[in-house]
């Protein structure tokens, strides 16, 4: 190990501990924290007002990383919002990356949990100062509206990113680094051992990226496994490669400048035709995989990488359960927007609303199923009549498979608010689409018990609020959910739900009608997924999504009292 | 939930807590401490006095237990002191045993944590008050001499239960029960949402018990399940039943004294004729499995239970790497005890003393590969002269296919010491078997490079040092292994072997020479496997251990600031 390298390294450290401390507060406490601002207002005006520019030099280009030689190119990423970013990415020999990574390790390893926690939270604050620009990055990758990317793949990743360091670093931190074990021997001299403790990662970590959210979703694992010891290999979704690109080079050039080997953390890219995720799972170097993305993969994943940890956040059946509300109008208008925002495209969008075929109580009126079916189709309707407003929310459709699910699903149930397609103001080749709302009954279960990624909906009559619960229950406990919402103003049905949500392990919103959202999740306060229903085997982030990514070695030898 | 079962049980956690907060300051620090005597002498007279007598008034009896309705019984134990035991258990229909424990899981997970822990302070307590006849039990099932059966069975498996409950609680205690959370809005008013978290259990936990360390390897996974809120089924050992049958009556008696329902805690016995691990391993209201024994079911569990977390502690080729010592005799000494205790029968004993073949420096000579051969071998020759002593310190054979290895295993080497059957002073019928040494060398590696378990290890002859670390190094990565010692008087071959230590994630003891030896590991200070080679899949007890046994689940309303 360089000595100069975990010095600096060390500096860092203290440099940005305030912040460490700050979010271990945090993740202790729960209540509303942010290091990261999510105004552009808070940035320095030039890099707001470069950054379309400095998105720009990055196209029709090729990206370089540090690694080993390259043996190839690839990159044919095109923007949802329809034009083609050409930017190309080497690719390298697999076997000649990981043990170029693997070499890397002991450094890493030997420069101890301080050291690799300070060079995180360089990289982190290096993240947040780029947010500008990486947003259009991410929004030309994902298809999210610029303030969404901006803010969702910018502080609020970054937060996520800080809160898994806060985890990790109190994990390691719970491991002392020596002790003196003094045992009494009644009238003899004490038996006494020097013992040291070693915080060892285990091994090269493979982070899978997906293309809706590339560094939300990418941070968690890339930062919990870097922070204990591990490489990472950042495998990026070809259709997402650019946001995890420059990730991956602040990275980079963080540890080249501490005098780290740079390709501790490495960009590997891969097309729809040769992809090589399966392969490195496979690896038995790699010993952590994160992966966020299908049901189909990510089982393949947990079922085959046998020789890792497997991380995973997949599909659920996100559902809301409606059974009397106090401003139909309000939870309306809430919905509306969670069932718009980024066009249904995000893991925590409602899919299944349950409502009872006689009707709910609102306010002191009784309204027929009809009545709430046409009240959420005609909030959304009207939430999205503006188009520049609406587009501003929707953004665009990440992938054509997504659009053609659209037109698919209207045939699954009866239409009560028709998917539109939709002229950008800005970008008239965006691929923009409205969401498809619509009526099935509780019987109807293979429509809306398998997750229908994208703008898709369903409102779905049941017999009786009773049944929404069971049915909500039953579908959550087999197909997984990551946000169960619920609209009661009966206690008891309240604590109904809180116990439901316990029995199947998923998130509960209870009667959002305001400026809050189902599908949002707040870092350093908001567990993201429990990891205890199919839709997710870990949580982004509780302490066991740290705790298995090191082990503890320790040795021991004669002391003296 | 009963209010009074859990405020009972609050009461119990108030009464324990100075205990609790000790021993998780105990993890913290992890010096030498524990709450539990080790020595007879600090128990009341009468219950030492009686435990013979109260362990016999057990013998050729039905053991009661809470259950369900029996569907039959079993129960054929044999003690390897060369008698009978007689006694018999209830055997139940394990669908009604599952649905049984699934219905009490809501009552004892909505108790809480403290709730939850204080229950388990008490079964702890209880349990040490029980050690003396529990050590009759270990030692008439494990073949642990009484002294060993007494501190291994008793204290030492109490302090590795409570550290278990430490790490738990700490964890459990990490996510806060509530917040608010109040995100400002500029000139507007804060969104204020009233969020909790709820500790929500796996379901339903297997502990499989083995037959040698029924207690200690036993409790951890029973306490780590029973404390984060799972119903536990402890499927003992055919060979082993009676002390676990013991410690579940204990459990049970706390739990319903409580109000809880005593199946929380259920004992499952098998034959070896018709075992049922496989079948509630797989059954999918089984979510934590741990387990302790060999490498092929340990491996099927970790290969098929895939609706579980899996904890297995499994075989490994612990070794000791011979460079050069200070006083041979002294490390000969500190070897045979190591070799002897239990007849070897310990996970963490020796099995490979790697020593180069043109021999070591002693103090300021040199002596031959030959002549360290024989000075192990005379040292356990030596401190079994006296039979009474090496009975007191050996015990008995647990199983009569370990008898059968030893002779096996004859032609595996040189005999460097011949292993012997021994006539126990008190029990003419006991198995007791003094060590096998063979002499092989490096390129034997079929011959100690698997698991030899029971008294057989090898002394292996080396090119040198550097081949020794080399070849141990590659079987630890292969194979496994609790525990490396390393004796050298080169401060750089100590320096290797920390960082050989750390590549293969074994835990280190250095130039153990006097009272203390590589085969023990004490609660609260040494971590007992590290889970990061293929002798563990989890450490004894480390934060991963405790994490993945629950999950946090949230709920959140809009609240006022």
């Amino acid at each position: 190990m360089s000595t100069t390298a975990r010095a600096a390294a060390l500096e860092l450290f203290e440099h940005h501990r305030g912040t460490l401390e700050r979010a271990v507060q945090a993740i202790a406490e729960r209540g509303y924290w942010s290091p990261f601002p999510e105004s552009l207002k808070q940035y320095p005006e030039e890099a707001v007002k470069g950054a379309q520019a400095a998105f720009e030099a990055l196209l029709g280009k090729h990206f370089d990383l540090a690694g080993p030689q390259a043996v190839g190119r690839a990159g044919a990423e095109r923007s949802p919002y329809g034009f083609d970013l050409n930017v190309s990415y080497d690719q390298y020999d697999a076997d000649t990356l990981l043990a170029r990574m693997q070499a890397a390790l002991p450094a890493w390893r030997d420069a101890g949990a301080n050291a690799r926690v300070g060079a995180c939270l360089e990289i982190l604050q290096r993240l947040n100062a780029l947010s500008p620009t990486l947003a259009h990055a991410v929004m030309h990758t994902s298809g999210q509206a610029y303030m969404m990317a901006f803010q969702a793949g910018g502080p609020h990743a970054q937060d996520r990113g800080l809160e898994v360091l806060a985890y990790a670093w109190r994990a390691m931190a719970e491991v002392p680094e020596s002790a003196l074990w003094t045992k009494p021997q009644g009238k003899q001299d004490p038996l006494v051992l020097d013992k040291r403790w070693h915080v060892v990662p285990r091994g090269l970590s493979l982070v899978i990226a997906c293309s809706t959210f590339p560094t939300w979703n990418t941070y968690p694992g890339l930062f919990a496994s870097l922070a204990t010891g591990n490489p990472v290999l950042v495998k990026a979704h070809p259709g997402a490669i650019l946001p995890v690109a420059m990730s991956v080079k602040v990275a980079q050039d963080v540890l080249a400048e501490l005098g780290f080997d740079p390709a501790l953390v490495s960009l590997v890219v891969d097309t729809p035709e040769a992809p090589v995720s399966q392969q490195l799972a496979l690896d038995p170097r790699v010993k952590l995989v994160d992966f966020t993305g299908s049901n189909a993969f990510g089982n393949w994943l947990e079922d085959n990488a046998r020789q890792a940890q497997v991380f995973t956040e997949k599909a659920g059946i996100n559902s809301v359960i409606i059974d009397s509300v106090r401003d139909l109008k309000a939870v309306a208008r809430n919905l509306a927007f969670s069932l718009s925002l980024y066009s249904g495209q995000m893991c925590t969008t409602t899919q299944a609303i349950y409502v009872p075929r006689g009707g709910i109580r609102n306010g002191d009126e009784l309204v027929s199923f009809d009545e709430v079916a046409q009240a959420l189709a005609g909030g959304v309707k009207s939430f999205l009549a503006d188009n520049e407003r609406a587009c501003a929310v929707i953004g665009a459709i990440q992938s054509e498979a997504t659009v053609q699910r659209i037109q698919a699903c209207r045939e699954l149930g009866e239409v009560l608010l028709d998917s539109e397609a939709r002229e950008h103001p800005q970008f008239p080749g965006a691929r923009v689409h409205t969401p498809l709302l619509l009526k099935v009954d509780a019987a109807d279960r293979d429509a809306y018990s398998e997750e229908r990624f994208g703008p898709i909906a369903f409102v779905i009559a049941t017999d009786d609020t009773e049944h929404s619960l069971r049915l909500a229950g039953e579908v959550i406990a087999e197909k997984g959910a990551l946000t169960l919402g619920v609209y009661s103003t009966d206690d008891a049905v309240l604590d109904r739900a809180e116990l439901l949500s316990q029995d199947v392990a998923v998130a509960l919103s209870i009667n959002f009608d305001g400026g809050v959202f189902v599908n949002q999740s707040a870092a350093f306060s908001d567990f993201h997924a429990s990891g205890g229903n199919p839709a997710a085997n870990a949580s982004i982030t509780d302490g066991a999504f740290v705790a298995r990514r090191f082990v503890t070695v320790q040795s021991r030898r004669h002391g003296a009292a």
